[in-house]
């Protein structure tokens, strides 16, 4: 059975009462949330060691990191440490989206060290084993059974782009920008038939079924630019995508909905809430959103900004953006900084939904302002090492205030008059 | 005539027709919002070449940098290169905030070097010459005459901090965290007097109104924690600051609201609201607000977040946030990380709230992208720089793609479908 098909059994598995924990919610809720298809338990591998963790917009908001290699940079190690600075900084799962190299390899080692759960988008490697237009749905079933059997607890597959939304496509600036949607519309152009992952989904469901892998419905025609968002192609596929849910729900598949991209602003809560509408609930895993397009080499920022609101108004899982994203691939220094601006867009919406303790981390770093009490500032930082190095650099270490405010420092001045512990 | 007082009159003053060609609307419309008090043009200097801004929520959103020097670091040349730094990625005014050093002798250089208005934050000169708690409204008034000689545009005074407010002060975890809001702290509890900035208002504003020095109406009682935000203490000046800023435009002075500071997404909007309501509309000049407590190190991201959702719902300027703050004060590449962020921001917050032409920029660095042509990329990014060094570092400068998807690249296979120019 699957975590659906349980749940809807009504029965709690180890793994929903391990992600329970996490929460700090009943298993119970954790159940009905799955069996409502309102929340995924993505988990295609109990033997492993993965800490099984719940995504819905009920629970805390998670992350995902995308790494992998590509042709230019193919190395497993590099990938590795990219795994470990993810995991270190607080990601909740990551993605090995690798195209260049041994990808199998590479792959097979991810899912060896990773104690979170792993994605992928396994058209990448029917396209390097195939060509971007000379692969069959025989191919990627091959290698959705593969990938399935070596352990990867979700899959994004570009099902819900069709050829009717080829002629949506005319009035874009940037017309596909997902590199596996790109690839559909070139398949379907030069073979001048229908996607196969649409045509032929009930066979995709029967593998995702028979291993519990969950399902991310990727947005091919996610906006790639302001001037494309909320289009009609955008939300041609998301209303796909809706049925395809509906369908994988039937079939006892647990299914994420992917999304945008590039949203302005005005736009992300309408984008959220149709999503809602259209997919009945399922989790939205969305990359970013990007508020403007003029900022590369900053756009985890620009994506923070996006991913916090987007969060807020529902947003279950956020792919996180680097600051390398429209420029290259992340290096290591990347993923750390795209991990934390995530995580803090991720723990600011968790405070903003009301999450249950959310603010508890928050409320102990304040004590610790307050207090003067650095140590206690550092441990609690998001990034201790580099809070305690930043407040370095200025303070000689006898002082006890930071070079801030010296003389004049705010918390000095009230705990003296309102009687704290450091006046 | 002050520039409130012109606009009352009827009079477009040529500081208004050089900001209305900036933001790209007419000086009558510019007249008409300094004249209601939802905009000011803070311009002391009619003499000097400051390039005026208009500064209000129906216009571009503007961004302020905090320099200046502390006890350890007081070089006038970091403060002449952070104020270059500052003007070079797009911030709108700076404020002087020294408190090392020859704080006159720097000021007078920044004053000198600016292009952009400055402000500044007087108590701190008052308090570097008298101490916390030494210092009389005779020296306050003739350092607050002698800056605005000096042509300082703008000036933040913690006016609305009255000793009925104390109290409301106990359920707080971080009391006071704005420093002046500290020192008014100190003087009134140690004089045993009402806060001599707020009884004697009439007197400030004769100065302001003699030289048109634009008020900032500082927010002493600004949150320094989510767990403070949007509380009594916090409301109760708002609305005292109300009362002044009612006062100010009587007497024909110019003035902006202060606000802040750390607020949990959800309560954003909320507050934006309550300025509007309080304040009669005036500018809403913000500090962040940061949407979590727990990133020091990150807090240019933090407050990125909150800074554009505000300035989405209403706030007219953002005041930066550096990866530093609660840590040490800026460093240059501090200052240059700052300056981006919140540019970013106010740029989102631009597009969003659909300020005329604002999406042009985007829509110009998605064509580039779509022709692959990266010098075109280079030149529109928002740190043209860094995105060419990033690019460059994994690309081969005989390629045209960039390493991020190589052989899978989307824009070039979809180019080839569409008929796009890089095919």
């Amino acid at each position: 059975m699957t975590q659906l098909e349980a749940a809807r059994a009504g029965q709690v598995t180890p793994e929903m009462e391990r992600a329970a924990i996490r929460e700090g919610v009943s298993a119970e809720f954790v159940r009905q949330e799955v069996a409502a298809g309102r929340a995924v338990v993505p988990c295609s591998r109990p033997g492993h060691r993965v800490a099984p963790i719940v995504i819905g917009s009920r629970f805390k908001v998670k992350i995902n990191a995308n790494i992998g290699s590509s042709r230019n940079r193919a190395d497993s190690r590099d990938e590795l440490e990219k795994l470990a600075v993810s995991i270190e900084f607080g990601s909740d799962t990551v993605m090995d989206l690798s195209t260049g190299g041994d990808i199998d390899g590479i792959r097979r080692s991810i899912l060896e060290n990773s104690r979170i759960p792993v994605g992928t988008v396994p058209l990448y490697q029917v396209i390097a084993e195939k060509g971007p237009i000379g692969w069959t749905m025989k191919d990627f079933l091959a290698t959705i059974k593969h990938q399935a059997e070596q352990g990867v607890d979700y899959m994004t597959m570009h099902c819900g782009f069709t050829r009717a939304a080829m002629p949506l496509l005319r009035s874009r600036l940037t017309h596909v920008v997902s590199r596996g949607g790109a690839v559909v519309a070139a398949w379907m152009e030069k073979n001048n038939r229908e996607n196969p992952l649409y045509e032929q989904f009930d066979e995709i469901l029967a593998v995702a079924r028979e291993h519990d892998v969950t399902l991310s419905l990727g947005d091919a025609l996610r906006p790639g630019s302001a001037h494309d968002a909320t289009d009609e192609a955008q939300i041609h596929e998301l209303r796909i995508l809706g049925e395809l849910a509906r369908r994988a729900g039937r079939a006892g598949v647990q299914v994420m909905i992917e999304g945008p991209g590039h949203i302005p602003l005005d736009q992300v809560k309408r984008n959220m809430e149709l999503e809602q509408i259209y997919c009945g609930g399922a989790p939205f895993y969305i990359l970013g959103p990007l508020v403007t397009d003029v900022a590369p080499g900053y756009d985890h920022i620009t994506g923070a900004i996006g991913g916090a609101y987007a969060a807020y108004w529902g947003a279950s899982m956020l792919c996180y953006v680097t600051p390398r994203e429209h420029l290259g691939l992340p290096h290591i220094e990347d993923v750390k900084q795209g991990v934390v601006a995530f995580r803090i867009a991720a723990h600011s919406a968790d405070i903003a939904k009301g999450i249950p303790h959310a603010r508890i981390w928050d409320d102990e770093m304040s004590e610790a302002r307050k207090n003067l009490d650095w140590p206690g500032q550092f441990r609690l930082a998001m990034d201790p090492r580099n809070a305690e190095k930043l407040h370095g650099e200025d303070t000689p270490s006898c002082e006890t205030a930071c070079s801030m405010c010296a003389d004049y420092c705010s918390m000095r001045l009230m705990n003296d008059i309102m009687g704290g512990k450091a006046s």
